[in-house]
């Protein structure tokens, strides 16, 4: 078990009266990830409702926001304690034997585009032996094939664009790992969270973005960017891609100042979990099935 | 209330072992539209597992064929009572007012490009009043602008490429239409359904595809392809897009053949409702909570 | 006649060896636009090859250079007399009568994609009056319905984007016209050029992108973007799209600095001939042969 | 050298009056392939005019049809000694070195976004040695990865979406190619022709379509589609792609029989040449200057 803090500011000047903001960056709370403590400030006294979605377990957010700024300021203490598995025991699971729930994600979405690369996908990891090795080949495949760069890519930038461009940022890199999951039958999500582990070298902390996939009945992370250290992640909210997860999506005129991100630990997950480059563990947030997500205390 | 006899059959040459195939054709079980009485017939003795999706409703089965012909035989007598509405007095609901389960089809899917939209639809629909009115005006400019065709689209075939090449099937038109709403903040999705009133000159009965907008706090139906008689349309399933209620998705080498449709009706749903030409009215097979999917008795 | 001068400054830092430079800033020398005077240095001592393109016309200009900084200084002075006609006056071509060297420019290219509209533009234009006016018609269509703004477009976008997207710069602009024209089988081509009559408070001088369609037996101006006085353009090089026309296409690990531009009028080109406001009147560079482009004295 | 016979037949309904044709499907006429004989029958008594592109030698033909039945009887007898030359003494050749007539061929076009594959060719290519191997290499590559299947793809087809899903005809072959070559600043044209040494199961002859890249100071033959005994290859017209030589541009509305080609040989051009499995050669059709294209006897 880790303890991390996370403190999130963001904020926006907003002109227009009755500007809408969807919000997801409340952490999730599941089985393996709980939230001690966690406070939240917002700066325009303004109505706002906080839902958890059926079906995903993200904590969403809404506000309708009043002209001049919109501050928010969140805070939290979060424990992580990941199901650990070992990646020999773990299998990919036959589409027949799906839960309901999961099908959704074998599906082609906004920006992964899976029903145009079956022949890719096929050629390329069709003869490798099914289970998590297979889906850690397709991990290392992308992280390898494309290169990481600011500002090569922006929001309409999909899955066979990163096929064809080879490059752009951890949205990208997460993209591309799904649909070529989905393309081999594997159901495959996309998932916002912090990221502990990063090298500060690369900058201030940020939003990332990483993937989870269904295998041996729950929902196993892989970060294709490879920036990660997935035991140091904090998991937000997850999706078919990134337009289900924005960590703010925003209806009207409005100019943004980037978010201020500050994230500690009480014990560094990855010495103390002596991850990734040692051991190789399976990790997952999940416990599997849909009850699996808890309303916050 | 109109009794609707469906009477489907699909035929496949299965060649591997081991074919997956994901079936949304059972008809929708809903508040106002019953199943009266329903038969399945699977050619080959295989295991097969019928679901509810939680979140959508649809009902989804699942079986492995084993190689040679598969046949399936799907008859089911239904009660359609749609909840009929004026159109005036049915307004937009504003973002923050969505129910949490609304939410994903504000969002872009993998047919419905809606953030790419945005600039189009806001200069062509964006000073109108807003309600049932300016939804049937996207709906009415899409079947103005867009011509039926054949055979001139396949399975890749987005809004984007509808919008740009104005031809299309009742897929086409159905993918351009939801995201046109979506790129107004309007709640939009895909539906399939059988179409009782289709004419008769077009050939014989096939799969329809349709829209249904979250408006006055449910979904209510249009018919962008102008093909269909809203009172005569059964419901399957609906979806983000047409990626998501395929009536057939199959993970195998399997040759198809065309499905053979019969429909019925004890009462002309045309002749009955004297729908639509002469009594604009707003109908709706949907009471607007996720509670409202019922399990087929 | 309009004596116009013309001041460029480009500069790069190459960093690897051998990096090839394909510039295209020599004004074009036709019948009417004469270069008077100009002047070129480039502060490496590399060899440098000056060709004209025997299809376009274009003066293209090959160097390889050295690590290090490079810097380019242009100076021309020319006279514009441009071939002035009565729009009224102008027909299309039909395309059995075109010339074999304007044959290229009724086909799609790289940014241009003409087969894809050909619905979209015979419903828009299809029933107008054939000649110069339809095509004024399609100029104009474009600038009201696509809005310009700085960096919303990139490399890659192209008119099927511009059409969907509804904003861009000059660029875009251009090829959206260009490929409705085509795909009415009227010929239209992209050309690069400066433009003495730009609204000083829009930013400083830059390159300019605008449109030439073969009317009439000639090559006739159009500015899709409007931000131009016709009668204040210098061309530059003509070519499908932007992908032949570039200023500067780089082979090779440079970084660039934004080019200065410096623009001048001995006669004020929008006063003297008092266009475009008070007069239509069509304007060409260009005297409708292959022959017509000179070479340079 | 051999003695090729060419015969073809077109047929069309013309539903329009003055529906234009824009023909390519002469032999064009080089230092390496001489038209011994030609003969042309046209059914209807319309006005046409044959012109010899000034660019890229391809012989275009233009009528204006009346309705009615279109017929057009081609027949021709050729003499082809193709250029042969070692490939390992073929070299690539700089940009600065290249003359001005092939720069085009460098510029990514409709069908070939060569602008968008830089990362993956470097990646891929870039390390091999430079040379005619190079291009054999990416030849290979492209046979290698694509499946060619009939049906699979249509005229919106481009080498991204080949490079996405792996599958297509000739075309998309050929189109892949040329992009990759371009990305790696290697000149490259997009051909067609009629194809001798194809294998008669894979259905009666038709057009083919292949690349020549600029190598060496003259172009060369590939056919990454791997159909083709290059021996046995007449060359109709060359372009920057598809787009620009079709066998067949038609403006209006008109309904196509498939064409019937007939192929023979007095010698076999794969038995006389012993070509291609026992000695690798590098053959051209060409000599190389603009001026080597001749007008027909």
């Amino acid at each position: 078990m880790v303890r991390l803090q996370i403190s999130l500011e963001l904020a926006y000047e907003v002109t227009a009266p009755g500007s809408d903001f969807i919000f997801a960056f409340h952490a999730a709370q599941t089985r393996h990830q709980r939230i001690v403590e966690e406070r939240l400030n917002v700066s325009q006294p303004v109505h706002r409702t906080l839902t958890l979605d059926p079906a995903s377990g993200n904590r969403v957010m809404r506000l309708q926001a009043m002209p001049g700024t919109l501050r928010l300021a969140y805070d939290a203490t979060i424990d992580v304690a990941h199901h650990i598995a070992l990646p020999e025991q773990i299998g990919e699971v036959p589409v027949a034997q799906l839960p309901a729930h999961v099908l959704p994600f074998l599906m082609p979405s906004r920006y992964c585009e899976s029903d145009r690369l079956g022949r890719f996908a096929i050629s390329e990891f069709g003869t490798l032996w099914q289970g998590y090795g297979r889906v850690q080949a397709i991990r290392d495949w992308v992280q390898r094939h494309v290169t990481f760069a600011s500002n090569t890519t922006d929001g309409n930038t999909s899955a066979v664009d990163t096929l064809t461009e080879r490059v752009g940022v951890c949205r990208d890199f997460a993209h591309l790992m799904i649909a070529l999951c989905r393309a081999l039958s594997i159901p495959a999500r996309f998932t916002t969270g912090f990221d502990f582990g990063a090298d500060p070298a690369l900058g201030p902390p940020d939003f990332h973005a990483y993937v989870e996939v269904w295998l041996g009945g729950r929902w196993y992370l892989f970060d294709p960017s490879g920036t990660a250290i997935p035991m140091g992640l904090v998991r937000l909210a997850t999706g078919r891609d990134a337009a289900d997860v924005a960590f703010a999506t925003i209806f009207g005129t409005v100019q943004s100042q980037a978010p201020v991100i500050r994230l500690g630990a009480e014990t560094d997950p990855a010495r103390h979990m002596e991850w990734p480059r040692h051991r190789p563990e399976a990790l997952s947030t999940d416990a599997g099935g849909l009850d699996e997500v808890l309303r916050p205390a």
